[in-house]
């Protein structure tokens, strides 16, 4: 049986936080235990020079994000674990790709449309602050994909357009220059997950890094138990019944119980528990569950060599496929050695 | 004494013509021997992929004009000599600076305007059939350029835009990325020929590849004579005089006569020369000047290895200049190992 060929990019911005591991991580590395799946992990470095321009801060954050998904589990004998830089066949492909791929479905692209919106909105040039990084984003994504022949990528509903942007020029590559029964590109499907958890953020609204209302993943113990007590909530008082669906408390609290934890919280919601109570239990249900996890970031934050080693490790794994195919890309369009005819 | 770093860039489509010898070929192989100058030629092939989806013309017209320099006596000893898709560091090059590089900057591109001028005059969709290689094709340009800190390029009016927008990604590199005191990336110059001979064609044209109109380079004798006997004239017959100025014959005499020799025809002109003893004598001329070379274009068409191996010298010679300047530059943007803080 082939295995289903399962791509996940993760941009190197920031620092991981509980939405993060509960919309995405966790469920990301449990599929990548599945059998029938061969699981491919890239930090997007060079997506990251589209937003940041802070060397520290995309070194310090591609530092965080390969600690994180290896303390959390991500096994990088089984998958394969890499970062975006290392392969130096993505740019080179990036660059093919571009040549394939019309303008026109650029300027259709969502992020794009709405920077520019955002322009005209202010009175601007339509093109102000935006750059060709920006525009090329969805060029350089397809690369990403296209380079491993990926058969799925998991996505939210925002990213569904650049997964066809990348079947649109899998598509066109696979017309101009390969044949019709052995096409050299796959087409990637995307995967998209309507039960996933988004979780809300200290102030109740979406936890993002962009709010500002986030909780960080791997706080010591003391300050989790600070973050989660800035949870904000209403006004009621201990002995008041309490409506879980409404709180933030009980919303993080779902996210890391099981059904009976879950069942005897929203009972202690109806029976009044005091949001000081409410917090105390979260931190520990929480704290339970990053205990361990926390304790091997922390050591490998302190092994930065063996990340290193560990992503070394995964490039060298995914040039297996991704030199190769560039070679057969390579000769399709016409650069191959002089010699040969 | 620091020496001049001048990069000209050929891209590899179709078969180089005597307008290109005489207008770009024979001019950069004279200055590459000046002892002042260190001379970068490159085979653009990546930017051929934007013209170009046929395989192998992409492919035999590298071979070809790769044969046609080297023929001519471009020594790959002191310049140095490769093939763009050899240097696996201008793609990332070209990401990075397309994350520096507004996308304004490239909505007024030269041709990228012409393109949709083109368009909107035939009441098409602006962008239609415009690519993304078209339009990236500035921050390409920019690449190959910057990559290896080049002083001067020699272009013709039309690309003066160009090198402007290098010159722009250049300075917003340093600017964001490295101290003023040593900024990375070197502002090139452009460097116009006011008097780079631009050659008739067969029709009186500009020599071009578009008209159809060309004179190939390295035609046999007996080619090269019929394609001479080809060029448009008047009807004036042997015995009356004739205006060397609005002649073409006249012209291509005057790209490979001496001072003496063009005097001589001049006179030969006004003395009514019939046209057949002026091709004639044309003939012989370009003739004298191209045998050689086209017995060593020759010769080394039919060992394609050793082209190759004087390329991969030339991308070896390269890679010791890009290489450790993609070092800089990521290590600039924050793309540098995780062990290293």
């Amino acid at each position: 049986m082939t295995k289903k060929r399962v791509l996940t990019g993760i941009t190197t911005t920031g620092t991981p936080h509980l939405g993060n591991y509960v919309g995405a991580i966790r469920p990301a590395i449990a599929a990548s235990r599945s059998d029938d799946t061969e699981s491919f992990f890239f930090l997007a470095n060079f997506h990251a020079l589209i937003k940041c321009q802070d060397p520290k801060a995309v070194h310090q954050s591609t530092k965080e994000i390969a600690a994180t998904w290896l303390a959390l589990g991500l096994d990088p004998e089984q998958a394969t674990f890499y970062r975006q830089s290392d392969i130096h066949e993505i740019p080179e492909l990036n660059w093919v790709l571009s040549c394939v791929c019309a303008k026109g479905l650029m300027n259709r692209a969502h992020a794009y449309k709405a920077a520019v919106d955002a322009n005209v909105a202010e009175g601007e040039d339509a093109d102000k602050a935006i750059t060709m990084g920006l525009f090329n984003y969805p060029v350089l994504m397809a690369a990403d994909i296209l380079m491993f022949n990926a058969d799925q990528v998991p996505v939210g509903k925002d990213q569904i357009q650049h997964i066809e942007m990348a079947r649109d020029m899998a598509q066109r590559f696979n017309h101009l220059f390969a044949s019709k029964k052995q096409p050299l590109l796959t087409l990637p499907n995307y995967q998209v997950d309507e039960h996933v958890a988004v979780l809300q953020g200290l102030d109740g609204r979406k936890m993002s890094k962009s709010y500002g209302n986030t909780i960080p993943l791997f706080l010591t113990e003391k300050q989790l138990r600070k973050h989660i007590n800035k949870i904000k909530t209403n006004l009621l008082e201990p002995g008041e019944a309490k409506d879980p669906d409404d709180s933030t408390v009980f919303q993080i609290w779902q996210a890391f119980a099981n059904e009976e934890q879950t069942a005897e919280m929203r009972q202690a919601f109806a029976d009044g528990i005091g949001w000081g109570d409410a917090k105390g239990k979260l931190f520990e249900l929480v704290n339970a569950e990053l205990a361990e996890p926390r304790e091997r970031y922390n050591d490998l934050m302190e092994r930065p060599q063996d990340i290193e080693d560990i992503l070394q490790m995964g490039a060298a794994k995914a040039r297996k496929i991704s030199q190769p195919l560039l070679q057969q890309i390579r000769q399709a369009v016409g650069i191959y050695p002089l010699s040969q005819d």
